[in-house]
């Protein structure tokens, strides 16, 4: 199994993302990007993606990201700057690593809808435990 | 028809907010108060509620907060610490205006499980717009 | 030596503060207040305090209090907001403590100009260290 | 006078940056670089560059991008995370905007030691106010 299957196998567990339908597009070293379809449920009151689905969709590439690259990172903060309002069918959110310092992360996250435009972008702090890779995914890899 | 029966009703429209099943529980002048009933569609892979799951019912109790005070009001930044986990079946934010001056109004959200435990500590910073508040919300009043 | 003469003498040491001319007025379990005379060299190219002395003071006020709390606090994130400008010829930095949970401490401050109008509102993540509070101190006990 | 020659008149009067000694490397559309030759006025009591000395040199490589891509732009919100502590005789800041929409602007500035290990990384929220470039600076052209 690929790191990247692994990921999805991983996080199919969590099921806030499920029911916000946010899918694993690609994961690696360099990035993680995260996309959504969206329908009338991620929407607000005046029509375009709810601030706190873009959160969302922004967090879960930050997720992605930090446990592919050393896991288990958990969060410990999030920062989302709103940019522009989201009208279209589809947003992604792609999350890079902008430094890693012993148990620290910063990572940043930019949401943008179907066009490229960016709707919001993030950044999050997230601690890395000192957990050993191969044990945390041991039970996935079958 | 109250001020609050009137955001319960202009935010029916919030469908993301439908989704994730936040009620909102109170809203007046010294703070609006925003809870969900914790099923297994809010949790992460850990099983406790999932990290932009609090940051929704975070942002909604802003949304609820500041749209009450002075429609309409955007918001620009959101800010979430993670303190705990949560494990409970409810989980409530509380969100408070800090300081409004001009345009510009920022508030604090603490999310709590159900014992009353510190979750997570939300800061918004909203811009708000030069609209009419009656003229906004004269549509709902029906 | 009390602990808020402790605190004075253990900060004795920190030098930008010192060019900052930024003075502990109190420190107790409840809060730390620092506060500076504002002078020129306090001052932006518009001729109100300078947003880095602003944020010089908040953070001030944050490492005064974690550190009476539970030394070693280092900061991890901070967090401006700025509200208004400050022309008053005495600024001050009010910080309490907002939730500690295990290793974490999160801590709002309020900056105030003379008369008492707030001039922005920050929020800082610390990391309290294993350390011994008396280990730490005993150097400057004598 | 060039651009950059008009920026570095116009921040002549922030007298807070003049105390702490930092100085404009570069300014241009791609990125504004400012940097400090560190003495014992910029250290804390462990001796490494103190935290607001951080903020401040970040801030005003912001400052300074803002304010020649899209003057006047005031800073709304600064967000920064400590990394690394700097020992180092250097410290330079490099700011780069991320995202511009209407009157919105978010840049990230990345403070760096003389090895070009970072330090603390910055974002910035700012509003572009709608003045007219041209009339902001003629009093500085002569």
């Amino acid at each position: 199994m690929s790191d990247e299957e692994l990921m999805r196998k991983f996080f199919t567990a969590d099921k806030f993302v499920e029911t916000a339908d946010i899918k694993i597009v690609e994961v690696n070293a360099e990035r993680a990007v995260v996309s959504a379809r969206i329908r009338p449920m991620h929407l607000n009151a005046t029509g375009c993606v709810q601030g706190g689905m873009l959160y969302t969709i922004a967090d879960f590439a930050f997720a992605v990201l930090g446990n592919f690259l050393h896991p288990i990172t958990v969060t410990q903060c999030g920062n989302i700057s709103y940019v522009a309002a989201a009208y279209t069918d589809v947003i992604t959110a792609t999350a890079v690593e902008t430094v890693r310092h012993g148990h620290n992360t910063v990572s940043d996250v930019t949401v943008a809808d179907a066009e490229g435009k960016t709707v919001c972008v993030c950044r999050f702090n997230g601690f890395v435990k000192d957990t050993d890779r191969d044990e945390v995914f041991a039970k996935f890899k079958d």
